[in-house]
């Protein structure tokens, strides 16, 4: 194993020390693991909080900001964080008007907010979630019941937080995350495997001349492993059954999300958009807004996932509010 | 060989047609491979224009915008473009102001760019060029006279576009290109090899155990190969040349960019940010400015590069002057 670290266990600690020193205007709780915005609590904004195991950065610490999340809860890498960590971030970062607990949709993550949201509730803070589930890759997972949670999450957070930004309600701002969850849907490819530090080896072999189809973000299989192809053929058949899942050719237009598993360069995610942008056009689907970069990834893996949202005009609206985090801007 | 593409010597023009579907707000000239703004020329501004092989994305084109440059031209992976492309470009997003070509000290770079800034000259444009030469690694190298260029592109890129968004004259923008570059120092490390998608496989063979100190950004020889250590060693390694080659300790502020090479993550990014601000504490630096993820890569290559630019008052300012170009994005 190969990687810029010192003890594989303080790895996440460290990081999150290095992200508070390069981002003065974000603060860590360094016992609790929680990220947040310096000027939180917001006055009279529905606060947005997110969290779930590390080695998906940016997501979700590189998402707080204005715009976007009040608190990211950070677990171990590939592990939930726990129920005092989301309870502590929940009372850093309420301002009275309510609180999103975004979370997608992984057996430990779900158990552990649900009981967080309890928690806070008994101290009478107003909280609701929205689970995030847009995986079409596979029906239950290693570490799921229903579909995964994965790139949604990342438009979910972007809207949610624009919607909050702009003084909505917290029923509102519910309404706008279950509104993007229901309308999006992914799929990803693994070229290789990731390599989780604490254990030192690739979670999984794969061999030089084949990918994996529909992978999870923690590398969990996925539907079925094919020969390499080409980027037209990969982009066909991560596609297909996105659009067999749902129709993208009516509406305001499609939010079109191309993100690399980490180790995947940007000539190969524009290679792919490329393609799947081509896919998309045949099929009748109009592309309105665009995302491509690695925005949730699964550590060093190669491959990519995409992400199509058919958005309605108030949410391209929202996509176009600005948002200014360590990892997303925009509106400048 | 796993890449998400197509036919490998489609790679470069597929990518950017890619781009410029992804950004309208960009055009791109399929002929000539060069990316330059949908609104250029722009009245009365000063144009940048830079450009080099790819393969080190973002560089150039994801910095092409409001803020930062007025065009890219894109060589194949690893290949300077040619003449044309750069007289062509210079002549696009003249606006009669003068134009600036910021060129890395690499031998094809300066010879094509030199020749392209005669070119326009003789057609009445008014050029100057600046040379990036920031990398303390080695003094010539396989693809140079002198230090090459790495690191400090992205912040001359960033300060200099500032100074020409801000109506500053010819000379002006090239002054502060020139005081940037001299008060900027880079170092680099590899931890693999990159593969060219030409050639097929690894540039460079490195043991599991071993990185490649001052490595170049298309993966020619560095300093030396050492034993994989940890990151706080490492860090060492890569500031200590630097600090011994320019005094950090007296200036407004130090803005730190620690990049990664291509497949290094954010957590681990982070952490050598981490090691990097102690050591720079230490030392009687001061951090004012910082800017942590992959802008100057070598395709999928693993590890990262620190660069550190002795800031005045001035430069300070232009880096918080708004940009806003695909790859870098701020003052929302």
């Amino acid at each position: 194993m190969k990687k810029l670290i010192n003890d594989p266990n303080d790895v996440v600690a460290e990081a999150l020390r290095g992200m508070a020193l390069a981002h003065p205007e974000l603060r860590i709780d360094q016992t609790n693991r929680i990220i947040y915005r310096g000027d939180a609590p917001v006055a009279g904004k529905v606060a947005l909080i997110s969290g779930g195991g590390s080695g998906h950065e940016p997501l979700h610490g590189g998402f707080v900001g204005a715009g976007m999340l009040d608190a990211a809860c950070a677990g171990e890498i590939f592990t939930s964080p726990v129920p005092d960590q989301m309870l502590e971030a929940t009372k850093t970062v309420n301002a009275g008007a309510g609180v999103l607990h975004i979370v997608k949709n992984y057996t430990g993550d779900v158990m552990n907010f649900e009981m967080a949201a309890e928690l806070a509730q008994a101290e009478g803070i107003d909280v609701e979630s929205v689970i995030v589930d847009d995986d079409v890759a596979v029906q239950d997972s290693t570490y799921t019941a229903g579909r995964r949670g994965v790139g949604a999450t990342v438009l979910l957070e972007k809207l949610a937080g624009a919607a909050a930004d702009q003084g909505r309600s917290l029923a509102d701002v519910v309404g706008v995350a279950r509104r993007v969850n229901e309308a999006a849907r992914s799929m990803g490819v693994a070229l290789t495997s990731c390599t989780v530090p604490a254990v030192g080896h690739p979670t999984f072999e794969l061999p030089e001349d084949e990918i994996e189809l529909g992978i999870g973000i923690h590398g969990e299989p996925g539907r079925q492993r094919v020969p390499l192809q080409s980027a037209k053929a990969i982009a066909e058949m991560m596609v297909e059954p996105i659009l067999a899942d749902l129709d993208f050719s009516s509406s305001a237009g499609v939010i079109l999300f191309v993100n690399s598993m980490g180790a995947t360069p940007p000539l190969e995610l524009y290679v792919m958009y490329s393609e799947i942008a081509a896919i998309l056009e045949k099929a009748g689907a109009t592309v309105a807004r665009s995302l491509v970069g690695p925005y949730i990834t699964s550590l060093d893996m190669a491959g990519c996932s995409v992400t199509l949202l058919r958005a309605d005009d108030d949410l391209l609206r929202l996509w176009d509010h600005p948002v200014n985090t360590p990892a997303l801007r925009k509106g400048c």
